[in-house]
């Protein structure tokens, strides 16, 4: 590993971590930090040493604690801070004295608010030293994997009737990383995606972002084995170059889905207040974006359902798409999405149309079903039916996609279509999402189980069609690059290795 | 009631139904439908007579069944028809016979698989006795009030795993009416509206509309006092000008949100083939729509999103939103939002400016907190401080609507300050929307309390902007009609009502 990504490290897979501002007070960030510190050492999951630092205590949850850092005789790879804003250029100098690698700044009332020169001058102290800064006014990290946990937001809260529910949940390990400017929109990512079962790699808080910022990010994810999927949210970027020079170099081998907020007068007002950061013209945003690679979303659900079909599902190698269907309305609005989103909804060839005429006349799809694609198997569908349509698209070799929508209601089918078309879907290298339409207990059972199959599914037509459209707008991509091969070669033994490990 | 509307109130509120076709097999549509009637005479919803019609059966659930029509002794006031679509013809020459007001045909194999002249028979036969036809290849109706229900796909399916799941719920009783062409979009309307609780008031499904189409339903819904909103699906219209008149008449009154599918070729291809619709161009849809002041949505989720707006808000005066947020991303994302759709976040004027610069020398919301809209009232946001900001922006007279974000991650937020705001809201005549993003146990219970509250939540800003999209677009509409003070007036009138009857 290269040398400054060794030190990038430290934030993610410390030694040793120092929790300057440590406390035994309750629902303080130091007290919060540092437990979860504790509670992940017990456990095994945090390996490195661990101590707390705070003048005014001798011990914290068990640990002997250190008036300051220089009073810790081990070597420290990383400190996080948690102490008003005025006393952390003294911090800094004490970390600059201890040699340690990484500082994180939790601890808000620099840049924004006004406060440049304060956060300039801790800055001078880190380089000086030769010390990596996240932060200040940062969340920081949360790493899956090593049990790195500085989240100090309330894990559970007490409502006024006394009872205890989950309010910052920590997602299960998978393969997201979350690159966020935005602690707040960050804690509400993990959020979304522990409820929606989507696995977390790792999690980065910048905030003002005075030293590492989502540049240097996408380089050190670009070698993380957990990640394969990155989702980036930014607000305003200081060095363009940097990004997309960084961006260019991971796109090929990983797909960043960025949201960019702050598009229009009144949002880049609003983040020119949030961070301090001067948003510039959307527009150039949107070209350098797709000269990198990086795929940038409408909104926040097309951002998670983007990286839930590209985490399960490979690229699409072109535009043509194939929808199954057993209800004609949402099959339509299927259709329209997919053409709207700049994707084909070809009419099939004489050989596959040929196919689906046999399929009548043998009596094994109805005879009234519509199969020029949409297909339509009509209300009359049954589990057999699915998937035997499911074989006939994915054979055709001028469909590069395929969106399945499997509305419950129809009184013949059973839910092993769901396990029929996985099955079919197994054999073949393109990719498919689903959807099923519903917020009751028969949609969420078929939603939760296609997913468990690997297959994306969604609870609307139209955002099925978007998530299919990440997969084209990917291989597209993939494609122009001349990295499209390699990179669903890659995929495809990463999905095998995947299923094998869970049949063991 | 005028006459016509009469025949129609026969559909919804029959003081006597046969179902022809009814019949002892279970999972046929001719049973379930049956026993839906039985089962809500029975619980007493359902208080009109009912007639099992089949002449191979002697009861039907412990109900004399009859041969044919002509045998019933009793006036008719609906028939429901169940059997294959080459007798239609005859049980419509029956229905005729006994004077019968209105017949559903709920079975297919009619002009959506070609056979347009059957359909042309049954329709004319209908026309000559002044039958009125729903149909056929339809759902037919369901009536929250009158326990009306035809809908015949299976209310539950047992799981391979033998356990019993919901499949098709019925909403609970509410103000939304849904008017779907598609059935199967409708059955997936009912199960979304379920599984949110929100209350329905009637379904209409139409399938191939040979007769009663949906301009006829929105003039018979207009007079239908249980209904607030109405949600409308088409593929495809027939008869432009007449639902551009009803449209007309009723849209001053009750706010009408149509999705309509076919947007695209490969859209109206799917929908000439679903029930052999020819759409026309997109374009002229749109122009009509926005004429008649019918709310025409981009996707599934705004369809449902906006009615649940309009349900539960009044529409705004303007275009100037105000958004309060405790999270500086997702104010920014709201803001981005709001201004894509045309709405405006305005800075707020001096005096605005100067009750928040009061609250802060007063410690009552944090020293940097931002106030020029968004109001970010940062990680440190109690309920008091939202409560204070709501009543800030809610008494200016430049803003015409509030969106709130209330992210319950921060550490400080007690969801008390679900109740404080509303008890703000209460007290002014402006819409207001929420959002608070996640999807584990807290982040349910905040959305969950603010819409019993009456004030809708969404799971993303960008979803909560376009639901006060939709209620600008239509107090514009009103304002352009000189409707908006009648409009206002009746809506809080109906909610002053139903809060009554809920502390009762």
């Amino acid at each position: 590993m290269e040398a400054s990504l060794k030190q990038l490290d430290a934030f993610f897979n410390p030694k040793s971590v120092a929790v300057v501002g440590a406390t035994k007070k309750i629902n303080k960030a130091g007290h919060v930090i540092f437990k979860n510190f504790v509670e992940n050492k017990r456990r095994g999951v945090f390996k490195g040493e661990i101590y707390p630092v705070n003048p005014h205590e001798d011990y914290i949850l068990g640990f002997p604690c250190y008036p300051k850092l220089t009073k810790i005789a081990g070597e420290l790879d990383l400190v996080v801070i948690v102490v008003p804003a005025n006393i952390v250029p003294e911090i800094m100098k004490d970390a600059a004295a201890k040699k340690v690698k990484a500082t994180v700044i939790i601890s808000s009332g620099f840049g924004e608010v006004g406060n440049h020169e304060l956060e300039r001058e801790v800055v001078a102290i880190a380089k000086k030293a030769g010390i990596r800064v996240l932060g200040p006014n940062c969340l920081g990290v949360y790493d899956s994997q090593t049990g790195v946990d500085m989240l100090f937001l309330p894990e559970t809260k007490i409502l006024t009737t006394g009872e205890e529910v989950v309010a910052t949940p920590r997602p299960m390990m998978g393969n997201i990383a979350i690159v966020t400017q935005s602690g707040a929109f960050g804690a509400s990512a993990l959020d979304y995606l522990a409820g929606r079962q989507m696995g977390v790699s790792k999690f980065v808080s910048f905030g003002n972002k005075s030293d590492v910022d989502e540049a240097e990010m996408l380089h050190y994810l670009l070698h993380d084995n957990e990640t394969k999927v990155i989702l980036l949210y930014v607000e305003d970027v200081k060095n363009g170059r940097a990004l997309i020079e960084a961006a260019s170099k991971i796109t090929c081998k990983k797909p960043v889905i960025a949201l960019k907020a702050g598009k229009t007068e009144a949002g880049a007002r609003a983040a020119a207040s949030h961070t301090g950061a001067i948003a510039g013209s959307d527009q150039v945003y949107t070209a350098a974006f797709t000269q990198a690679g990086i795929l940038r979303v409408r909104d926040m659900e097309e951002f998670f359902d983007a990286a839930k079909a590209l985490v399960m599902q490979p690229p699409a190698a072109g535009r043509n798409i194939a929808i199954i269907t057993d209800a004609g309305g949402p099959g339509i609005m299927a259709a329209d999405e997919c053409e709207l989103q700049g994707m084909i909804v070809k009419k099939f060839s004489e050989r596959t149309l040929q196919k689906f005429e046999r399929l009548k006349k043998e009596g094994k799809i109805p005879k009234f079903a519509a199969t020029t694609n949409p297909v339509d198997l009509t209300g009359s569908v049954t589990s057999e039916m699915y998937e035997l349509a499911a074989e006939v698209v994915f054979q055709d070799p001028e469909i590069h996609g395929v969106v399945l929508l499997g509305l419950h209601h129809t009184p013949a089918l059973q839910e092993d279509y769901i396990d029929k078309v996985a099955a079919v879907a197994s054999k073949h290298d393109k990719p498919i999402v689903a959807c099923d339409i519903g917020e009751t207990e028969m949609a969420l059972h078929v939603r939760s189980r296609f997913d468990k199959l690997g297959i994306p599914t969604y609870a609307s037509p139209e955002d099925a069609a978007r998530a299919m459209a990440a997969l084209v707008r990917y291989g597209l991509y993939l494609k122009k690059k001349g990295c499209f091969e390699e990179y669903l070669r890659n995929f495809l033994r990463e999905k095998r290795k995947r299923a094998t490990q869970q049949t063991r």
